[in-house]
């Protein structure tokens, strides 16, 4: 067994086709209506906003779909992504666990969300669209795509919801810094944001207008097409190279995981980590387990219900068969703010009510405690969402050292902190609050669930 | 040869000894003098503040210096760092160029400083040491020492100069984070900090000042001691595992520089790149070139003049033989925080002396104007300091365009700009001056240096 603290592959090792569960799921989602008919959507739908190539790959069962070179050209800027093995964190911890991470931080946005912000530009620039719009909160999304369309010389139109704009002008500096233009949302350049504005001009504005400014531009204009940043299958295809990579990384290890954990928003994080070895759970009976990590202010997994919901809070996006707390509920302002969604891929939800996968909700002072542990230990500061698979990880280490047994953890650090700094400021003031959700919150955005 | 972008090493071809170019020099710098009796420091005059190892490497003149295992560890979490090859660039610029650079930007404090904060930190463990103190401006040396304490128990105090203390927040957190006390400058913890605020209460501090609070109180105290990020012999050993590295890397890609290029301050990120490189020029003959980049607006190589000058406002340093602006002159407020200091490193400043390197010097809106160019292309948004030496890259590939010469050019990217986005928002939005430095204000500083 190497010795190493990282476990590196070379250029050529890089995964040459992207992982598609679907061809393995012994139950394959329901599909989404279409919200005016509620009849299963067809590729007509979508092909407004979406290329023929992503509708296509959406309801794909190939379990292997081509990177195109001009991708893999450009994923080389970082990939292969180092897998850690986290030595100085387990001796820390004084566990008999071995605990590998892959880092996901040393892309150029500094999370995962490049893997598939690069092939959604591709494949739109393929079929001769020549903008993109998206919404984004955070930030993290929104800078991504910005490269992905700067290096595919496209233009890209980001709205971020007003209140992030105004309180993280960091990650807006650099969509920026790639070309794009930015609007706080709700914005004057939509209809659906004039609106919003002369009803209330002070709106903070939230991620469920901001999608609805970004989609009624795409829908509009011949030339323009939106991109998601997450829960859609094509999404979680794209984020496999992350898996396929720390397979082939564990394997140079000796290694194989008994523990896979990622946190969990809309999917695309934990998606793009487990599922190329959930493949080997349904395909070849592996007994590894698969924890999604969400945090216990917006526990879509953990405590939401499986049916058909929107995506927005306008209603306007095909209703989706997964995990949601409702349309309606507004999770409250925890600073993992790429958490903050009422729903979750159709696929991991699928996945977790047939019992293949778990999930699990953390607190955001745990969260921070456990960042803060690994930061000192493993030297990087990493994102607020990613610290939730830090923390499981954690947890399952100890509860190792408790058993006395010698587990196999692997999680996903899909992203550093750097741009999360007044979040840390925050904590260590002692000012994080837990919000925990009274049961009564939650049953009255789910008693408001679409009819079908 | 290769057609990777990154030519990688792995953990066993990191280097095991540091690099002494004083075994190589044909003419050794001056040496330094007590700031009293204006006599050559001996090592009693260092050791109330440095442990003896450092005082011996600085006065070393062997070749190579063994790397402790203990450090080598630690390095291990980011190191052997990455070499690129900037095809996306080279493309952009046109040029028959090829264009290499090492990145340092992905250490945990997001520059080369750890490099050499590590060995700081380990050498006075080792003798007994448990408490540093040390100074910073922009904040990426007081986040690289206080990693380094983190990561070997140590008690680390940062005297932050109070305008960065205010307007650069987010260094200060990752400093925190890590454990350690950061103090605005001037602060009340020290005597001269308190006489320095009872003249004057809204003192914004200087590098200056925030030096003679941290030497203070290593001076008072048994089990402290003080750190310093750069200029000294003994930072540029610690950084030669930079250039180190990139000779392997280079010779793995099949190539070898006609120039070499890296931003200089201090010199420890210039010196850690260049001097293995110049051992093969004085030793083997080889032809290439070395270019020191400095800002413009502190022109200490280009526009100052050699002698013997005291390291901080003060007077309270042994006076180095140095390139100098002498050290009253206060340069312009530019971007590049790390780059604004009067003096040099003596070994960067004898090289030139002698011929064997090159200074140039640029303007910060050039500087902002070859980063957008760069983080474009290559995905990486640079710092401010390293951006000196790619736009001085750019030039050059351009001047290979020009005269239809294929030049291999390897710089140093000494670090990421994550937390240097306000400057580029000041840059996109038309608000950077250049500062061009009248003669009278370099000469009159420069009338004023010590007389010896």
């Amino acid at each position: 067994m190497s010795s190493d603290v990282k476990i590196l592959l070379s250029e050529k090792e890089m995964p040459e086709k992207w992982y598609n569960i679907m061809a393995d799921m012994p139950n394959l989602p329901k599909p989404p209506l279409n919200p005016a008919t509620k009849e299963p959507v067809g590729p007509e739908d979508l092909s407004a906003i979406f290329p023929m190539e992503l509708i296509k790959q959406e309801v794909s069962q190939e379990r292997w779909i081509e990177i195109p070179d001009e991708v893999r050209e450009i994923y080389k800027l970082w990939r292969p992504s180092p897998l850690y093995r986290a030595r100085r964190l387990e001796k820390a911890l004084d566990t008999p666990a071995k605990i590998y991470y892959k880092y996901e931080g040393a892309s150029p946005p500094g999370s995962h969300k490049l893997n598939t912000a690069l092939p959604q530009a591709y494949y739109n620039k393929q079929e001769g669209i020549t903008k993109l719009t998206t919404e984004t909160g955070a930030g993290q999304w929104g800078m991504a795509l910005s490269q992905a369309c700067n290096f595919f010389n496209m233009e890209c139109k980001v709205f971020m919801v007003k209140v992030s704009y105004q309180q993280k002008p960091y990650r807006r500096s650099v969509m920026q810094i790639f070309g794009s233009s930015v609007f706080p949302s709700p914005s004057t350049e939509t209809e659906s944001g004039r609106k919003l504005l002369a009803a209330d001009p002070d709106s903070p504005g939230s991620l469920g207008i901001a999608i609805s400014e970004a989609v009624e531009i795409a829908a509009q204009r011949d030339d323009t097409n939106y991109a998601l940043g997450s829960v859609l299958n094509h999404v979680l295809i794209h984020q496999s190279v992350i898996g396929l990579e720390a397979k082939e990384q564990m394997a140079k290890a000796g290694d194989y995981p008994d523990i896979v954990i990622a946190c969990c928003g809309g999917g695309s994080n934990f998606g793009g980590m487990a599922f190329p070895f959930i493949h080997d759970k349904i395909v070849n009976g592996a007994k590894t387990r698969f924890i999604a990590v969400e945090p216990s202010a917006c526990p879509t997994l953990t405590r939401g219900v499986l049916g058909y919901d929107y995506g927005d809070v306008a209603g306007l996006t095909p209703l989706l068969y997964m995990y949601t707390l409702g349309a309606e509920f507004m999770p409250p302002g925890i600073h993992s703010g790429g958490l903050r969604y009422h729903g979750d891929s159709p696929l991991v939800s699928q996945l977790l009510k047939d019992g293949i996968i778990e999930a699990t909700s953390l607190g955001q002072t745990a969260i921070f405690e456990g960042a803060i542990l690994f930061a000192r230990n493993e030297g990087i500061v990493p994102a607020p969402e990613s610290s939730h698979a830090i923390q499981c990880a954690i947890n399952e280490a100890l509860a190792a050292r408790e058993a006395g047994e010698a587990k196999t953890i692997l999680f996903n650090l899909s992203g550093h902190g750097l741009l999360d700094l007044p979040s840390y400021d925050a904590f260590m003031a002692g000012k994080l609050e837990d919000y925990p959700l009274p049961e009564g919150i939650l049953n009255k955005a789910l008693g408001n669930l679409p009819k079908i």
